[in-house]
């Protein structure tokens, strides 16, 4: 891997020199800091360019340097190129002298690679350690698919507890509102679960990305660890798929009401999709919930060019019948509105608590019925709604058996073990 | 009525001289100050001793007075005779000099006839349309199943306002905690929806019996009666029995879950018999509704020699599986016992919202296993707790119709009906 890097920074330097470009290409991440984990995310190269120039011409000196590449665009564009087995991204960014007046979250990257390079000596072995067990854990990526930890993040809890093993202790009673600040210079306040002030720029949560339930996933974990070390928090054995008579067994031991949209996924990276993903679980939950039915868990997810979002609820059928609760009876004029509203009862109005009950035909009994009727009306993200007004499937119980892949059966058997682990 | 009541005052009073008894009999209630609604609960005399001596003779009295008789009990022992088609309470009392001074509740009444009867004139014929507009819309009756309208009250009321109409206008616009104090001597803080201080015993609220919802029930129908006034608010047509097939096309159209839970009445008087059934109520609801079962509405009621408990779910059945939410994970001390006490899941344990939850086997599916099994483990009061332990039977759905009094189907009919004057 030092090698490659070495090869691409010079061949990238020298194309520089012969186009008469002021460009200072470095190696930045975890390969510049020896905390580079085999199967992390691999090599990243900056293009640095001097502040006020264009980064146009980086772009195009990326392109020709790494001729099996795609281009992708994060706050700006970037190239993302194959070499000798290693995926390497070669970013263009502004050279600044500081990292307060940086000019995009990209710009930011050297000055962690400094600020970790300079100071992790001794230490890199606890922050791989770190690093698998979290990947062991499930909690290790701040891409939002995982709302888990950084890299730099796993550097810096290092850096400030110590060692591997001081981390997971100072982590066994984080309590939400954690703060970490190595230089005592934080400057804002912050509402997420755990703040993690940046050394190199203090109005920066390092750990903005790390969600609540990712944090005590870590924290109880870590907590196990202590009591019990073991091999296989760093490597646990792997998720095997369900087949269809599994995912059967358990649909039925469960007796719940289980029921998927699936869809073509949009072509839009993760961490597009997933957040949109979530934001379309929630509302079918709000949709679902409105209609009176309960749930017991949901999740969304996806497999090869699929997505899907999946709710299991209690029941499938809810009775012909639902009460509509108004306002207290003293309150006569908003008494009036609702039962002017409500023609065509079951059964009262009646008073209870002192408030006026009509008993009204439910709109919709089944669940599937519901969805089927309603899911495109809904406000699910601007891909997703595309995408599933374009076409999608709703599987019922029995009916999820017709998905064959593999991933999709991994993933099921996760969500019905739901197993985390927890001390 | 008149001679019926004289001529039972004479013949008491007589056969007290010639025992050499110090007793006087006087006519109390509505039938003593003009405002006796046919129907009513009839005529009351009271025998008043003096103060100090003994009741014991003067209930010897009272049954020497009315060969066919029948004692009852509420603060003490009274006569319920029958004379010529009358029934005729025939209540030994003290003779206190003010009402202040009162040794039981019944003493108080003689201070109430004087008050009214001292203020009535001319207003009589309001009270009686208040009186019957009220058990028109069943309100009327202080008695603890219905929680209503005292005939005193109605009374009060009226002197309060000047007129039946004067009543229902400034009824339209009571809220919860309107005081009346007639005599502006209100001596206590009161708690209840009305309060009518006791014009003879200014400690006391003459409303106390009156629950929110039929204080409302009323204001309700006041508006409607003032907006369109009609016959039968007084007089509404007769609810009729629901034959068989009514009562299975209701069941079937609102697809909910009817249960019910029918017993021997205890041999009690139904202001005992009710407040225990709806603590029995209470205490089924809570128990459906900690096992995972929502409720649409519940009832209780009676008819013949029997009592029973009515409750409508959503479903019968629910998932094998439930969800229990456990602590916070940063808890760590009430995470240990909540996980300790929960060693075999069907999922989890996982992190949700930064609390732990385990979904486990649910103890009971159906909700008629559910009270086979738990009903006689439930608090239902003493006289229920016994009855329903000495046999009870399950009726659910459909087999509803197996009971066949004309009562219950009345009943019945009112339930799913549920229908109330309100405006």
């Amino acid at each position: 891997m030092k090698e490659i890097s070495k090869s691409i920074l010079e061949r990238i330097q020298l194309l520089a020199r012969s186009r008469g470009l002021d460009i200072k290409a470095i190696l930045v991440g975890s390969a510049a800091r020896n905390t580079w984990l085999a199967g992390d995310h691999d090599l990243d190269i900056f293009l640095g360019v001097p502040e006020g120039s264009d980064l146009g011409a980086a772009l195009q000196l990326a392109r020709d340097a790494a001729p099996v590449h795609e281009e992708k665009y994060a706050e700006h564009a970037y190239v993302h190129a194959f070499v000798d087995g290693f995926e390497v991204d070669l970013v263009p960014c502004y050279r600044v002298l500081d990292a307060s007046m940086l000019k995009s979250a990209v710009d930011r990257t050297p000055f962690h690679t400094k600020y970790i390079a300079g100071r992790i000596a001794g230490l890199e072995d606890d922050v791989l350690l770190l690093k698998q067990f979290m990947k062991g854990i499930g909690v290790y990526g701040s891409e939002l698919k995982v709302g888990g930890f950084s890299g730099y993040l796993t550097e810096l809890l290092v850096l400030c507890y110590g060692s591997f093993s001081d981390v997971l202790l100072a982590a066994s009673s984080w309590r939400p509102g954690e703060v970490i600040d190595l230089e005592g210079h934080g400057r804002r306040e912050h509402h997420d679960p755990l703040v993690v002030v940046d050394p190199v720029d203090p109005s920066r949560n390092v750990a903005a990305a790390l969600t609540l339930d990712r944090m005590f996933q870590f924290v109880a974990a870590s907590r196990c660890f202590l009591r019990h070390p073991a091999m296989d928090f760093f490597f646990p054995p792997a998720v095997k798929p369900l087949s269809d008579e599994e995912l059967l067994v358990h649909i039925d031991e469960r007796g719940s009401a289980l029921i998927l949209i699936g869809f073509q996924a949009p072509d839009v990276v993760e961490d597009v999709l997933f957040p949109q993903l979530r934001k379309a679980e929630d509302a079918v939950k709000a949709l679902l919930e409105r209609s009176g039915f309960s749930l017991l868990r949901s999740d969304a997810g996806s497999y090869g060019d699929k997505a899907f979002l999946l709710f299991e609820l209690d029941v499938w059928k809810l009775p012909s019948v639902s009460r509509r609760m108004g306002p207290p009876v003293w309150e006569a004029e908003h008494l009036s509105r609702f039962l002017a509203a409500h023609p065509h009862v079951m059964s009262g109005p009646y008073i209870e608590d002192g408030r006026a009950v009509v008993e009204l035909p439910r709109r919709y009994i089944s669940a599937r019925d519901l969805l089927a009727r309603e899911i495109n009306n809904l406000s699910l993200g601007r891909h997703l709604s595309e995408a599933v007004r374009r076409g999608h499937n709703i599987y019922v119980g029995e009916e999820l058996t017709s998905i064959k892949e593999r991933d999709f059966r991994i993933f099921m058997a996760r969500y019905l073990k739901a197993e985390t682990r927890i001390c």
